[in-house]
């Protein structure tokens, strides 16, 4: 194990990604023991884990124990890395959630598993197979983040440090999707309301409690931290839920992983909508009403929707806010308590969560 | 606290009930904090949990602990009691699986939030939020059945002992219900396969484990006190679930909460179905094939399945096979090991769960 100082973000991420395989690869083998009926759920599993690199709630995981002082090792990498797993429910939940097919440019778990029940020539209905499958993939998933932390081999004392964090995140996750799927029911073109949703979904669930995560399981009175993460954290969660705004609607294909102008033609009310909505004219407004959530969207008609946010001025106003917001998550980190290269490392998270371009 | 020698199985229920109103009151309280909007989704789960009130899980968990000779407290119910909410989460989310619009004679929860959109009239598609929320809720009901057991306030290491089974419940539940999916798919007529889903579905997740969680917990030499559970609780959950199918096809509506004969609407592949194709003639055959599966089939259709179940003999056969597995449960618990006070305890179990008319 390199010294901690000495440990960069790709060097996180390598060991993030090892612990991650380790685990699956054990509980993959479990799995498929019980039956070989399984072993399309483990595949599944694995691949959806594995092929994405990002990480960013482990990392921001691993900066926030770094925080604290603490030593890394593998042991902690496996506690750490647990949050992804979390993550991969929620993704595979939300695509069934939302009628989404594409992830990542590849057919979502659930459309993975219509097409095994239509290869298969499986008795009953295709699409209610691939459903119960991705709900119960997303289940298991959930079920093996908890699985990953309490057999990461780390202390008893710092895993039960850990839980009451690990559990809120969970219950903010799901209350924040709850208050996501509400708010395009009501159809919503509340800015303020917009905003709410972003912070649960993502302000507090992917960025801030991870840290918080990382600071409880070094269980060196993780509190004094705290406030410090809760304050880079909730805006900077907040900007990355913008630019994934931004990235639903202007994000190239070939970077997200989905159909141009995807959150167009689902209409989803996001923040970026609501700003554009406020400022638009009456003829803008009309065009808008026809178009968005229109589920045969042309590339066309995505351009026209692209064109009124950017004439009315929301995309920009939506990067300065992005902008604002980070400079206040940089800005609450300049504090004695962390150390400079833990300051450098949230620096640099902070770049990648909210310039990325997926 | 009565003595544990008094405690008697409406003793047990009364505290486990208590133990999961007072959980549901404090994290309802903190749901309906994060938002108002999230007030239906805190009232629905409540009234899920608290309006059954069989509660075999935590029962099988409270006698698994009474069983290694340990006193129970409050605290230790609320420890006890949270494998119910893994139970919430494994019907919430079945009843999507299945599509099934009813469950104790009431909405569904997905189809109770279908009602609710349409009720406030809100945009987008109602049966599509129903599905989304009724993930969601089930998602949080089982992350509120780890919370439950981590802020039960027993001891640290109590809660340490218990996670790993508290885990393998979880991994063999998910892995039990996607078999059962996948035999429906298959539609398969295998008396040994519907067995195996049987085993996992509900012989290991909802006897053996709570009985080991329960022992887990207690802390003292658990694995005395395992094969002598499994011994008990693999045979009896096989003969558990073999009532269930009986109760899905010959079941009365005012008793198990779903119409007349849903198995055979659904088309449900159960080893009572299996039996019966083993053992029909041609015509028979042709009659289930015609019937079996049919979403709108007609009472007198119901009946002239269940004709057909009773003439091959199928119906007795698994009365059969539900008594010899129930005594192979029982016997193997005349053990010195176990006091005769748990003895009686789970006699009486044995009886509730096989004898049952829901």
């Amino acid at each position: 194990m390199e010294l901690s100082e000495h440990l960069d973000l790709p060097a996180l991420r390598g060991s993030i990604n090892e612990a991650l395989s380790a685990f699956i690869a054990a509980d993959n083998h479990y799995l498929t023991q019980i039956g070989p009926e399984l072993e399309p759920v483990a595949a599944a599993l694995k691949e959806f884990l594995l092929q994405s690199g990002k990480r960013f709630r482990p990392l921001f995981a691993s900066v926030g124990y770094l925080g604290t002082g603490s030593p890394l090792s593998p042991e902690l990498f496996s506690a750490l890395s647990s949050v992804e797993l979390i993550h991969v429910c929620a993704l595979i939940h939300d695509d069934v959630m939302d009628a989404s097919d594409t992830r990542r440019g590849a057919p979502a778990i659930h459309k993975q598993f219509e097409n095994l029940h239509q290869s298969k020539k499986l008795s009953g209905s295709s699409a209610q197979f691939g459903i119960a499958s991705a709900i119960l993939l997303g289940d298991l998933a959930l079920v093996w983040a908890s699985k990953m932390l309490h057999e990461s081999k780390i202390p008893a004392e710092q895993i039960i440090a850990a839980l009451p964090i690990f559990d809120e995140m969970e219950v903010e996750l799901m209350a924040g999707q709850y208050l996501d799927i509400y708010e395009q029911a009501l159809a919503s073109e509340s800015v303020e309301r917009s905003l709410k949703v972003a912070r649960y979904k993502s302000g507090k669930y992917s960025i801030e409690r991870p840290l918080h995560f990382g600071a409880a399981i070094a269980n060196k009175n993780p509190e004094r931290f705290y406030p410090i993460y809760s304050a880079y954290g909730l805006p900077l969660g907040e900007a990355f839920q913008l630019r994934d705004d931004l990235l639903g609607v202007f994000g190239e294909p070939a970077e997200t992983g989905k159909p141009a102008g995807d959150d167009l033609r689902e209409g989803k009310r996001t923040v970026l909508m609501a700003l554009t909505h406020e400022r638009s004219n009456e003829s803008q407004r009309k065009t808008i009403k026809e178009l968005l959530g229109k589920p045969d969207l042309s590339l066309d008609e995505v351009n026209e929707l692209r064109g009124i946010i950017i004439d009315t001025g929301a995309r920009d106003h939506l990067e300065g806010l992005i902008s604002t917001l980070t400079q206040e998550a940089v800005s609450a980190i300049d504090n004695p308590l962390i150390t400079s290269h833990v300051q450098s490392l949230l620096h640099q998270m902070a770049t990648i969560a909210t310039q990325r371009k997926i």
